[in-house]
């Protein structure tokens, strides 16, 4: 093909496309793919793989069961009887009674896993999340105020796309470092990232105080700020914002007319005793209705994290408090131009929101899969973070909740000089290194954003408990390797 | 909260997204869905409803389960022991075994649907889509060239993305009438629509001519068209073009330097005696290197259409021929934003492209029911086209293919003035009428584009069977009525 010219080269497509980042997926990650190509050809084979470790380690992704974790049992048979309504009279003893009943419900209502649903998600479907958002708010919540789309990143893209417009310089504040979902999206969409730093030293902490200096540094620039993006508990430092620093972004996001955006997918990733979610809607609304109806709120959350992980099932949601029914009307025509979100995560959704009561007969099955989950989370959170806080030239602060943890990492100066040398970033650099010898993908600091000379990566606590320590023994021979190599 | 000034309004968002439109799912389906709702309230409460229907039939939109289209056994089967996999163990007699070793397959295959697939899908499911191209055309198709997404839809969004800029006025060709799809993406995206029109009168085909008539004139305009779209067979207008057209229409796309979107969504739609898909791989690919090597061509494939009717599922494809590594670099770099496309629609589409071969458990029956479902979707095509064509004021072509028709109306002088007098176009008026009255929910042909002047509705022929003749008894009494108002 060589003599002839193509149509789509990189100087004639989106040069948008071409800027873009999503380092979550990038360089290090489609590497460590190549290497488990090359061990599984070599299993099949029967013959060695010729590499130093035996199985690639994903720690560049919050995918949980990709790591071993297991689904919920209550969750699965819902699906499955969605699937095959069916095995409800074939097979009943192979399902619990309220899973039944469950699946039931929804065919009543006229779910059906093959039809499109209304486009902003089933009725029942959003009715339940609302029933769940008012139980944990303590506050009404309608329905109508919701779209359920397809994973969280889905409803982010829609709610940057309504709001970032070509005629003037648009300014969406994210904080940095961020999770590379807002800063690709920004750039696909020609928005301008106005990033606010969160304080290392300080356990990844917000000073919303420096919001307000950002915000006129932006505001200086000709930029009109339009939405201030906090991702709580954080990803990918892990922080949880305290009450107080929630209540002065709200004042903050109203002072400045900003639209908040509250990322909570991790809001059942807490780890840290004493600790407890607390979403952005609630605590605007304990602030009294003067300061709630003047707050336009959007809220993420997803099937993907928290104790579910049920990531490959695509379900999200963003539910709207206070925004304008003309801007809803332009919402529903967005996510209907993609008719509506994939059903099935729309059924996981309505288990994560509605799960068995007590008394119910999966009740105490699915407590104990959760807890379970949520405590070995805790366990390997702090056992990762303890070690690798022990290692030379790391340092990593206290993981309060989410999936990760966001060292950082002490990096010779003449491995920074190599990694010039080679054209890439120092901390891509040690990654790719990192998954060479050890297997273990992790994300480079740079797709996240980090102050200028610091070096760090995200790697999610997920692989199973009895992997951790060789993880980390696995890592600290590396690094030692790593800096004798450029001392 | 009059007094507050909100921050998103209509004239602070994005203006794109104010300007585009979907009518599939606009006035007319919404005012379906608050008429479905009040039939159902009515029932709930035990009281008649007011209205002079009792159920509303969503005759807007190819959602053929919605209209009691049974999903195929094997199919269901195998997502169910996806979603469960001790259902093997548990109640093996409830599914038949080549459901069972298909799952076992995918499993062992690393594919959990709880997992976020590679982002382009998992590589065996790739591998099966690219064999089951390879058999269809005859000649080979690379996996890597392939990406899953949540329906085609996703993957039309990620092509226009690519190849849209905001420097350049970069132009897409497509049909009119149009899948609404490209016109809405084409407003978001801020890329110009150059339509070409489909002949009526010959049925509603393509006019090779016209293309080139239509590029001069675009691109005399400083337009610089970058793509063509041909959906075959067509949407709405169940047309399918000719070999001799497809040949023409490769030939235009390479001599005018533009990339061919081949939205085949409908391949197995064909209903005609004596004719057959031929996807426009195969027809570049029969007139030699020399063609085919020179025209880049995306091709658009789903599990929403055909006799599967998964809609829900969200499972589509799009499959890139003669693409350079770079571009594939960005758009693996698109999908990677997103994760990837949910697994289940993945599941789909693997069952969809691997089906149960001769001598397999499930042969049999999935033969029958795709052979049920087809033969009955040609009689219903047929009964409703004749039934529609013998009503005056009404002209319809033959319905060759896809799952639509779209008749031509005669609309009465005063009922277009009282149209205008409302602020609505003449069809959608009718429609919106349509539906109050008999509860027959269409979608005007001012949604997909018509000759000024010329007046139409999409229809889907997909109404069981049995409901076939009230549908038409409902449209007649309700168009005589319609005349004799207007007259």
């Amino acid at each position: 093909m060589s003599e002839y010219e193509h149509i789509a080269r990189t100087d004639t497509i989106n040069p948008r496309v071409l800027v873009a980042k999503y380092e979550v997926r990038g360089a290090v990650t489609l590497r460590a793919t190549e290497l488990e190509d090359q061990l599984m050809e070599a299993k099949k084979k029967g013959v060695p793989s010729g590499l130093p470790f035996d199985y690639v380690t994903y720690c560049n992704i919050g995918n949980p069961q990709k790591l071993k974790q297991k689904p919920l049992t209550f969750i699965r048979q819902v699906c499955a009887l969605m699937e095959c309504p069916e095995l409800m009279e074939k097979c009943p003893d192979a399902f619990a009674p309220d899973a039944i009943a469950r699946a039931k419900r929804l065919l009543d209502a006229g779910f059906l896993t093959g039809t499109y649903s209304f486009s902003k998600g089933h009725a029942l479907i959003r009715k339940d999340i609302a029933e769940f958002i008012t139980a944990r708010d303590g506050f009404p919540c309608d329905p109508d105020t919701i779209y359920c789309t397809d994973g969280a990143s889905m409803a982010v893209r829609h709610m940057l796309d309504l709001l970032i417009r070509q005629e003037e310089k648009i300014g969406i504040m994210t904080p940095s470092p961020q999770y590379p979902l807002y800063a690709s999206l920004l750039c696909l969409y020609n928005g301008c990232q106005v990033a606010y730093p969160l304080n290392e030293e300080a356990g990844w902490s917000l000073v919303p105080a420096e919001l307000d200096r950002i915000w006129e540094e932006a505001t200086a620039k000709g930029i009109n700020c339009r939405a201030l993006v906090i991702i709580n508990p954080n990803n990918p430092t892990g922080q949880i914002l305290s009450l107080e620093c929630m209540q002065e972004v709200i004042r903050f996001c109203i002072k400045r007319r900003l639209v908040l955006f509250a990322d909570e997918v991790y809001q059942e990733n807490v780890y840290e005793d004493g600790t407890k979610f607390v979403s952005f809607r609630k605590v605007a609304h304990d602030m009294g209705d003067d300061v709630f109806k003047r707050l336009e709120l959007a809220s993420f959350h997803s099937v993907s994290k928290g104790f579910l992980g049920e990531c490959g099932h695509r379900g999200g949601y963003v539910q709207l408090d206070n925004f304008l029914p003309e801007v809803h009307a332009m919402l529903y025509k967005m996510v209907s131009i993609g008719l509506c979100s994939n059903t099935v995560g729309q059924v996981v959704l309505d288990c994560m929101v509605n799960p068995p009561k007590p008394g119910e007969p999966s009740y105490e099955l699915y407590e104990k899969e959760k807890n379970d989950i949520i405590q070995s989370l805790k366990r390997r959170a702090v056992k990762l973070s303890q070690a690798i806080n022990s290692l030379e030239g790391f340092t990593c602060s206290k993981p309060s909740g989410s999936m990760y943890l966001f060292p950082s990492v002490v990096l010779p100066p003449k491995a920074i000089e190599a990694a010039k040398a080679a054209g890439v970033p120092p901390d891509t650099f040690y990654s790719l290194q990192l998954v060479e010898q050890t297997g273990i993908c992790v994300v480079p600091g740079s797709g996240f954003g980090q102050r200028e000379g610091t070096f760090h990566f995200r790697i999610t606590f997920l692989p199973p408990e009895d992997q951790i320590d060789s993880v980390v023994e696995s890592i600290k021979k590396f690094h030692a390797n790593f800096v004798a190599k450029y001392k």
